[in-house]
């Protein structure tokens, strides 16, 4: 099937800097859900923008065929880590249609919140 | 009323491992709300996308003429059990267009956390 | 502003069982949040389908020029009330385009857990 | 790039009365979080509809180039603050395509509820 979109992006992105209860399972984080319905692998571009300064990336990420794949924002290194606390957005762009959804868990009270929303398809 | 899409995708599937509080309103779980506005039966087929294996379907699901369905991830049997805490990925194809919203409930901690969103439509 | 959509559906609706804590900001509840730009008074009904019986409606609303409004499922009475802990689905019609949100909020654990979704807009 | 759009809607504001926890991680809130991929500035107005009183703004937002801003609702105060406690919608408009998020954090119970969810694109 060659469905979904090229372009994905959220702009509330914010790691929560506080965790609670046993990793990695509670560990607060940003998480980007990557579907690629594609028999083919599939590269993915991620640019992250920041309040006060200029836009980071490429993060480079390799789908594989016919899956899926959650990145955490935390776990993200190259070219440069993405500061805990801080208010961010992210844009994906891929070589090929696919779908993105985007979740947050919180465990910096005492208790785990958590939302999730599809990502926006920028290319429609 | 001839209404919705045919094709509906969520990115960011995950039944919680553990579960806190009274079956079955508090168990863990990924939940698929499925409406059918048509005067007449709807056929729907599902497809589980994972990380590290190749997808698995079609699941059958059979929507009843004018109504809705919510159908627990953690329910479907044929072809194959979907394993908890595992991510996964889910097409939902239908013969006729639908309506489909995502929710989990999440009560591996001491407390319940959920969200809900809207699959998105991928035939547009 | 002529923005806007006239037929709006959620599919995942139910409402909890339980409530904890002091009413009505900590009432169990699902919630349709309407808003009508229109320099006018502008009708809206909207449609209940459930898992095992005909749909039900319509229930009429009427949404006041240039404003906002909450109305709670709960609250629903008129043709009939809705049901607490039933699996059902919404369709809103409107004669001008409007927008729509669902809410829940969930106090039927110790604590409150919510999701909030633009509703899904089924005229484009 | 030039993508995003150019007016984003929410229709289920309320920023909770209540607050638990340290400021202002555990304010209770309704957030705004925008995104300006232009290589130059973005003028962004915002007009509160309220249920029983005439819509209020425009509120003006300034986008700084290649970033993104999270504006608390809490936080608006010119032409006039948004009450507590108070249903409300917001329209977002901008001079060039943007993109909206829209999140609660609600600490009025014990515990953190939270939301997301990416606005609703009116201009398309």
């Amino acid at each position: 099937m060659s469905i979904g979109n090229k372009i994905w992006v959220i702009s509330g992105g914010h790691i929560p800097l506080h965790s609670t209860g046993e990793e990695p399972a509670f560990t607060s984080r940003d998480v980007l859900c990557l579907l690629n319905t594609h028999p083919h692998e599939v590269r993915v571009r991620l640019t992250i923008y920041y309040e006060d300064k200029e836009p980071v990336g490429p993060y480079p990420i390799e789908l594989t065929k016919n899956s899926v794949r959650q990145v955490r924002f935390n776990d993200l290194v190259d070219p440069f880590p993405i500061p805990l606390d801080t208010n961010y957005a992210a844009v994906v762009e891929s070589e090929h249609p696919i779908f993105v959804q985007f979740t947050r868990i919180d465990t910096s009270g005492a208790n785990m919140a958590m939302f999730s929303t599809m990502a926006f398809p920028a290319d429609t």
